[in-house]
């Protein structure tokens, strides 16, 4: 929980410092809102709750929330004329999947979304990637940020000859990671592409060059399709603004970034982590009609999600917990009984009052014990109090990890803690 | 959330500068763990999860938490080897009842926890009321903290004549606020006691003086019960460390204290606002066996439970939700057009690296859209930058509660907001 509770903390703040709010959506939603948002395989993964009670027959059925997204479009068009939009909201709640728990995959785990609703505008897309900087920056992990369009995805799918072949263009390509290429390659002619049609979109995914260089092949390759170069000066305006607002991690425009969420209509993005090995620890992109399944059309939004449970991983993978995250108090007053105690209390509700966490042991068993407790709990330094100490109006303090210890004058203690 | 999360903030804070550490316990409990702790009502407002998937019939039941103090007594039990006791946690997470909902009885509904296990020191009922003094404090609540003990209600039951009707009394006791005396003395009627044994009780409940004057009546009353004496040594002990650490808000012995929670076996709390009228907005115990019905037997602890949604009422009804907790941002920088973004983003950099939350506006609309917005939002200043600001190394600062407005040097901006 305390390395949790760090990442979000600093999330949060991330989030606060751009002007997006807080919202939590219940629990419970009506099962009609889960259903049918998920594929089939997600229904089957959703967590019905039995209604009980004199009218349960009556009541609609409920399950418990999938992710953040559904309850997000659900509550915009629900609060649709409290909200003033754009709407920048962000959310940071358990979901649930009825799924048989195993590493990497749980019944419960939190989700840590951040998105604007109402605003088609760009800079949205930039803001999201100098939050993406800023979160990692202050983490101290080094990232690649990675962007694509689905608007250069559906140039492509136009100019191989299958427009309407995007949906399944976009689930291969987005495997390429796991699978490689020539996986990906089999799966579309699976998909009944033509040779012709592969040998359009292969070169694509395995493009190099800078972003300038890319954009302009890419323009070449869909100067037959609008929206592909609707995509494109999409992608050119974005790293146009992210050049002028100083990002520090490394972006990259990379053609073979696809995403198999459906609902994605423009940038979307992924982020990984370069010192550690795991899949990617943030991605989202834009959407232009998430709410109108709920009667509220035309509503373009753009959103990100944070990957906690990984972020965790990276963190302790690569050390970069802050020390003194998982501690409990800076310092532990030890006890030898009633008048010690006395002595104590004082003293350390000074120390609280100037900030620093401390702990008076309750009991006035064996030192041992107490300094053994510190110990289990990560606690740095002990405090301790004796007849010569409060003879002295002092208290003995004892770095743990040393063993050093020196008297320290009570109202000095703050002082020699911090 | 804005509200809620400062609450939640500030009471975080102190929990920590105890030593108190944070735990979750999963959402859901088996069912079996959760049946028959609440009473038969309290089964009734389980909420109950279908079971799915293949292996639905042999995987036990499962339900939602109905509080945290029974998922805490399964986790002590649970994970007793591998804590260090006296063991503090805190807890802040929802709870959740099949009732009907209506103002006040939320089908979800946050509890905030916390409670040390394993020790038996009254230190640690001191620190309760410590942390309780600190948090109101910090909020600028003045409260009363009530105090009594059950073993001295044990006594009073013992004196009576009556010592099998403990929990009876308890009950009646316990409505004390809401019904008033002669109702509870018609309960106690009604449960069996005689006229003599209600003749004991009656004045207690009423007894008035200092802490001092009412413990030395009780002694009298309660000299032939062994229990009955321990408990006013255990109150008497107690207010004397409050005095050594110092309480500032008042705490008083209230012997018609009751709670009827069960489970207590000693100190009990009851927190009230003074100047706000709603029932108690903090309450708790010791409890001698918490976790005996998970098969660990003689953990002593006592914890406090903070009620963040009568706290949010008090904090809205006196008004002491610090300004500003619910702005989103400090300032609005204007969008006039892609040269003024190319000019604000830097500045709108600096400004967060200052801490400065702060929110560039999506679309070059019309002003008066904007200004709309920062109003809504309730965004205190406009950044607006056009091109007499962009030739001057400015931007035109304005105040949108006076509508005052002035030109900003961009390196001093951080300064004229702070």
């Amino acid at each position: 929980m305390e390395g949790r509770n760090y990442i979000f903390n600093v999330v949060k703040g991330v989030f606060r410092k751009y002007g997006y709010q807080c919202i939590e959506t219940p629990s419970m939603e009506n099962l009609s809102t889960l259903l049918g948002k998920y594929g089939e395989e997600g229904d089957k993964l959703l967590f019905r709750i039995q209604n009980s009670g004199e009218k349960a027959a009556l009541a609609p059925e409920k399950g418990l929330r999938y992710d953040l997204t559904v309850p997000f479009a659900r509550f915009v068009v629900q609060h649709q004329n409290e909200i003033s939009f754009p709407f920048k909201r962000y959310q940071i709640q358990p979901v649930w999947r009825a799924d048989r728990p195993q590493k990497g995959r749980y019944r419960e785990f939190y989700q840590c979304d951040v998105d604007v609703i109402g605003s088609k505008s760009l800079l949205n897309e930039l803001e999201l990637v100098q939050m993406v900087d800023d979160v990692f920056g202050q983490m101290g992990v080094r990232v690649c940020i990675k962007i694509n369009n689905r608007k250069i995805l559906a140039g492509l799918a136009e100019v191989s000859g299958q427009p309407d072949k995007l949906v399944d263009i976009t689930v291969a390509i987005d495997k390429i990671d796991k699978i490689g290429l020539d996986a990906v390659k089999q799966e579309l002619f699976e998909k009944g592409l033509d040779e012709q049609a592969v040998s359009v979109i292969e070169p694509v995914l395995t493009l190099s060059g800078t972003t300038a260089e890319k954009l302009a092949r890419m323009r070449q390759l869909l100067a037959a399709s609008e929206i592909g170069l609707k995509g494109l000066d999409e992608v050119g305006t974005l790293f146009q603004l992210i050049e002028e607002a100083g990002i520090r991690q490394s972006v990259e425009l990379d053609l073979s970034l696809a995403r198999g969420l459906n609902y994605y209509t423009g940038a979307i993005f992924e982020v990984k982590a370069l010192d550690f090995a795991i899949g990617s620890i943030c991605g989202g992109g834009r959407y232009d009609d998430l709410t109108g399944i709920f009667g509220l059309p035309n509503m373009s939004g753009v959103g990100i999600s944070f990957g906690a449970d990984r972020i965790y991983d990276v963190l302790s993978g690569l050390d970069l917990f802050p020390k003194g995250v998982a501690a409990a108090a800076n310092v532990l007053f030890t006890n030898m009984g009633e008048k010690e105690i006395a002595y104590s209390l004082p003293v350390a509700a000074k120390l609280r009052a100037t900030g620093i966490a401390c702990e008076i042991y309750p009991d006035a068993t064996k030192l041992k014990k107490q300094f053994e407790y510190a110990d289990r709990k990560g606690i740095p330094y002990l405090a301790i109090v004796g007849d010569q100490e409060m003879a002295d109006g002092v208290v003995t303090l004892k770095n743990l990890a040393t063993g050093e210890q020196r008297p320290v004058a009570c109202d000095k203690l703050a002082e020699a803690l911090k």
